[in-house]
């Protein structure tokens, strides 16, 4: 089984780390291959990021042809999802919706904790677009950028603990999803100091990607994602031409 | 990787059936246990039915003590899944649950076909215990009690395919869950029929049981899936005191 | 008339004292037999609780035969209702439900204000089921566990106090449901003391069975509260087949 | 115990129905007095009559000083019911809500069968007041004016069958409120042909009314339903002023 | 083209208020009236008095005939909307869905401060009513009365700006709607103050009625907002008999 | 003034379509000028169209500097608009948006009507981003591609005629936006034929930006809508690194 790991942002260091955390967890028997895009921007902290970060994205789906088993979006906001089961009949699997597919198994009151303050608008978006506007019971930022979050360790797990105890005394938080993929590995430590489940979004994603590919279940062509009509798209190589 | 499977009623067959399923797809390295309740009816298809079921669901997880790594609740329903999570750290997977969120995976527009047309209000109220009220788009009955589905087959696959083109015109349904234990099995056929996702929800229930277990995470017992509090209850056997 | 009061739980103490306060508000010629069930936990603050206490509710709506006009579920949970619905024709009243209904006709914000914190998510499902998410403002807990509530008076108004003036000064509540049976009794107390409608749970229920019995109107057969198909059910004795 | 039952409009003949089955559904020790305003449309079939019926409506409130234990707004729309409980500590209950309030407690899918086609959108608002569109399954209209409802009965009880059962078979309708005071009556010869039940909004306020007076619960005047503050008010009368 | 303004209570120097602002934000070949009505309270501040003001708000509608290109409704809360839009083809706007169009359009989290606490209900059910429920994140008020508002300019302007405050901290407001018309003029000095767009409701309405005058559109009068069907009206002069 | 409409596709003949449009609507004093983005497909019908279209749709904002008043993002689905937003804090309106807010206020229940079957799911999200999911009361499609709805207008009309129908029918339309810039300058042709309010949705938006221009207000640039942080962005020009 192979399974390629899309990292949102064109930052190494957390292309290395998530697939670091990705190598960790994923069963014996299968690979892992961890990308950045060619384009986009360093890390996604505004909409103008992340709608510059989606065609690279989607163009690692399709540079990928058949070699790939099941797909994961390393990027907390699961940007261009939606295109890219368009581009595939593998499973497609987004880290924020795995994290919560996940916490919603583990607990009845979860939330999410992740950057910048600005991102608590595409953050709701994101929970929305998976289904679960009415089971998120909090949404917390630490206001530490992407970059900071993977360079400094120690205050944003600090800053990570705090809004997760201020959210467990205000919002009666049972569980939370790191919303960043820029934050993996960190659950154990926060675990350790909380006593709650922490659910590291790319390992979720791992899993459930593992667990797609074993069932044997493939993105429905029957409407919404099928393949994107033949058409003339300006400024894109002949590969991303549909 | 020990994983319990437990079917909500007290119908052999259909027990062994959920068995035969879950061995198929489960991997190499996972043992898997199906059992049935000793107390509860026939099938579910009333709130009666369900109320009566679930002391004995209940007790299969009690009766486990640490013997397993993951519990699965095998009834489209999930009934008594929170009182399941109280008892247990280890993730108790509903298959209901389960087989939304893979539907949720590989489909913009999902719906679920179950049994009897009675049923409907449960469903509902299944579906928005799980969270997904407002991504749902179509519920189908066929009118077949739960143990013809398991008996009769095809005049079962027959209804459901009618059932589920019906929805795929009106509803514009992409992927279905089957949304009875009884079904279990039925899937590949349907699929070669209908030619969309059509999920399983005890294989979907087994694959992200497995999963859960991978990602070494545990029910939260921060509020309200804590253990029960010690108290006597009348009519029940010492071992179901809490 | 003839109404059937049922203690959810099987503490004799609050059986009496709910019995106490239904006789207090019934009508003149009204009868009301007050019972617990025969199985059952001493309390119900877990939903294994509220599991376990099910059956033996439904087993008072058997065992009553043709012999009432109504009945009260007794719990603030309204455990069991809609299997309890399928067991009669007879109205069935859940004092939670009850409570809601009288609030919504008197005050424009209202909210709950319940026992121990974990109850939060099982209040939340019991507002959601009456149908109430969009209109109550505020859902408080007191952290006294149900006995103590019946057993220490002083120190449970004081809470209630504090939880009800808080949730005055931060939700702007204009009336309360106290969301426990074993408050029945403490509204006028806390209404002198607030200045507010303070809503007795069981009081409520028993002058909206009086009114549903005035009315001649039946459970609806049609579908969801059919009587339960006759099937085999293990371990339940001979007078709860269907 | 005195109860003030307010027709909407000022249709002598439905006033007169009002009172009719008002008087025949109150216990014995009630006394009803039915009215109509002194101004406002002969129907409320429109949000233009709507509106100018409210201040009649309100005027019958002002003008029953403390003569009555509570009101009923004797039309469904509850037209102006938040005004009504400005004015007064007495309960006032909307016969739309007290409908729907029964039809909550007899079946889990339950709908409004109404007038002119043109009220749909009234319907529809009246159901979230009450805070009840996620329960409502149905809304249907009969096309035939107020009026014509309240004198040809037998068109209009043909026609309120005809939508009912389309609703039965379309939305698995289980019980449904008559969405009219020109209706009142008609519930008997519904639920004996259609076999669901059917509920008479002016018989349910009623009970509704006696229930609350009963419990002795008196409007909250914290916030929303205090008393208007005093302020000149043109082109009222006198007593108008509050 | 020609607008007419109404004001929706009977304070001259609130409708002086509204003209001034008008007039200043109009375009230069636009005509705009600014009425109060004939009857009705000097201010709206409970359900009573916005009730008393509809059918003087509804007669500005009707004495105006076809004078006029299109209607504002100048109080927040948009009294009567529904009624006005069956009087006329013409479009009609109300202050307040104007600025939740315009704040809508400006920021990602928006939200409305207004006069006394006790509206808190009106105002919930007018944001509803233009469909924003589930966008507006906010709802603030100062605790001061609608005629202080007017006339007392400093002390509003340094309670909303404090109100405004504290919800840009707590709530993440972006930008806010003055949610009565008689705030129309204090949109600068609190922008200076606060750094955030501040909506005046009455100034977005004569923007977007000009918006609408110019797109020729006509308000639909295929169900809902038909003229009223002709019948007698009692207690209302010839003019407003339908 | 001088407002820019930017053509979401690259298809020239609907971008000079477009213009037509624009240059008939608009006010006197408004300098209008339409462009297409250098990069793109040539129609949005997909996910995939959309998200490649947006880079080049945000560089035409990037390149205009300070040159105009306000921009319309001239495709139904306003894709990219938080991040145009970002961009600029001159008012940023999409087509689709404009027209919901016209429907809304012209019409009670109103809803949408567009090209591609498969469209159906980015049409709802983007009523949902708008805040009208409970609203909007139908969704329509022709399935006639974007392209040759811009060239074969015949076929189009009757199309369109027919879902309008079909939903005045079942789903009680009032008023319905046409959900495609390709479909502008239809809107007489069909409310001649059908007697609702048809909104051409650019028409709808160059009136609104007149608004918005008008009302002198500015995008927030409290928290989601500041200018994005400066970081390298890989693949893309000099001009458009933040």
């Amino acid at each position: 089984m192979r399974i390629k790991v899309i990292n949102g942002n064109t930052f190494e260091l957390m292309t290395q780390e998530i697939d670091r955390i990705a190598q960790q967890v994923r069963s014996p028997h299968v690979d892992i291959v961890t990308t950045q895009p060619r384009s986009g921007p360093q890390s996604i902290e505004s909409y103008y990021d992340e709608y510059l970060a989606i065609p690279g994205i989607l163009e690692e789906i399709i540079l990928s042809g058949d070699d790939f088993d099941a797909f994961i979006l390393a990027c907390w906001g699961d940007p261009g999802i939606e295109a890219a089961r368009e581009l595939t009949r593998r499973p497609v699997i987004g880290v924020a919706e795995a994290s919560m597919y996940v916490a919603n198994m583990l607990a009845a009151r979860w939330g999410v904790v992740t950057t910048q303050h600005r991102t608590l608008d595409m953050i709701e978006k994101t929970i929305h677009k998976a289904g679960f506007s009415h089971r998120c019971v909090s949404i917390r930022t630490t206001g530490i950028p992407v970059t900071q979050t993977e360079t400094d360790r120690p205050a944003t797990v600090d800053a990570l603990e705090r809004e997760i105890r201020d959210a467990m005394a205000c919002d009666r938080l049972e569980a939370v999803c790191l919303g960043c993929a820029g934050m993996a590995g960190l659950d154990l430590e926060l675990e350790a100091r909380l006593g709650i489940p922490v659910i590291d979004a790319v390992a979720a994603a791992v899993k459930l990607a593992e667990a797609m590919v074993g069932l044997k279940k493939y993105t429905s062509k029957a409407l919404t994602y099928q393949s994107p009509d033949p058409k003339p798209i300006l400024g894109y190589p002949d590969h991303m031409q549909p």
